[in-house]
């Protein structure tokens, strides 16, 4: 059948990068810093949107699962890093359910604010902690629209049973998502009423049909 | 690497299903009574859970991508029916923005209410319209937690350029979930503070490692 799988990989280079860190990773800003290089390396590879996420068992700090924006590469707007992460750290544990019993208590370690979608994903995923970098305005500030989430999100997630740690490494996440705007990578929004500061001539994808 | 990519597939059945409808689908209800009919179809297959979406071109009907809930057969909080047939239109189609120049416009019609995580991806996916059958209240009724959205969610999507339009064949739609609900189908919400009616002794997933 011409649509019978949806394939989303990570890019080739990611094994060899991963080698060049220790595990497991003993604090929340380490584990930031390695999530940050990540978004770094992907966006010097040009592999990706300027965003990275990582699956760490929360106690030990030992990785689970990485991710990097894969949005434009893939021909997939649901490729964000935190989505990437999530779906590969449940098929490789077998488990669409990372809090059922027998997984470690998972922290979801991200460069950047999750979006609507993404922070949408996290309850159903089973995870029980998110740490973020940038912010949402950090990300608005390139041009990227985070979708319309609500004003209490935060507490939204607590209420489901995650805890949420905002702005660790705020600065150095932010610079990543800066470096991008200036290498001039593509803002992908997919809505042609886009009237965000970076648009300019963009592109916004093209279509086969 | 353990875990370079993620694969979501389309139950085997569908080619043959999709075969047994003639396409172009001239009304949204003619569209909705089929993506009903592969909601039930995935129930009584046990591939999935009680919830099917596809993609037409909103002028002419003809079928884009199908979609339906892979949750617990894939061992992935992601794989529902919307991010489904999203994902595989836009491969597909070599588009990470359905509403690029050159797309015909796009419809997404799902069996309910998109949860938080989906309609926070729609506005990213490049749709023009979205319409849904069973609403928020039925897919609770039976214990799935739909996630925080906004009350406002349907404006905030309208102001992004999507056109959304509710409860079409409502009836027969919210049947597909008490259906399933009958047939003891997993309710696979994440989190063990669950307090859903339909709980009970349900499965949560269980954790490989």
């Amino acid at each position: 059948m011409k649509y019978s799988s949806l394939i989303l990989t990570l890019p080739v280079w990611m094994e060899t990068f991963i080698e060049r860190f220790t595990f497991p990773l003993p604090t929340v800003e380490a584990r930031m810093r390695f999530v940050i290089a990540m978004a770094l390396e992907n966006i010097r590879r040009k592999t990706g949107g300027p965003f990275a996420a990582a699956l760490f068992d929360a106690a030990s700090g030992d990785l689970i699962a990485p991710g990097v924006n894969r949005v434009v590469p893939l021909n997939c707007s649901l490729a964000h890093a935190e989505m990437m992460a999530l779906g590969l750290a449940q098929q490789h544990l077998d488990t669409f359910n990372l809090g059922a019993q027998g997984c470690p208590e998972v922290e979801l370690v991200t460069s950047a604010e999750p979006c609507a979608m993404c922070s949408g994903a996290l309850p159903w995923s089973g995870i029980r902690k998110l740490v973020f970098g940038a912010t949402d305005a950090d990300a608005r500030a390139i041009g990227f629209d985070e979708g319309a989430k609500m004003t209490t999100w935060v507490d939204a997630l607590e209420q489901r049973g995650i805890a949420v740690t905002a702005e660790v490494c705020r600065k150095e996440a932010g610079e990543v998502l800066r470096e991008y705007a200036q290498r001039h990578g593509v803002i992908y929004n997919g809505r042609v009423e886009e009237k965000s500061p970076n648009r300019g001539d963009k592109p916004e994808g093209s279509c086969r049909t």
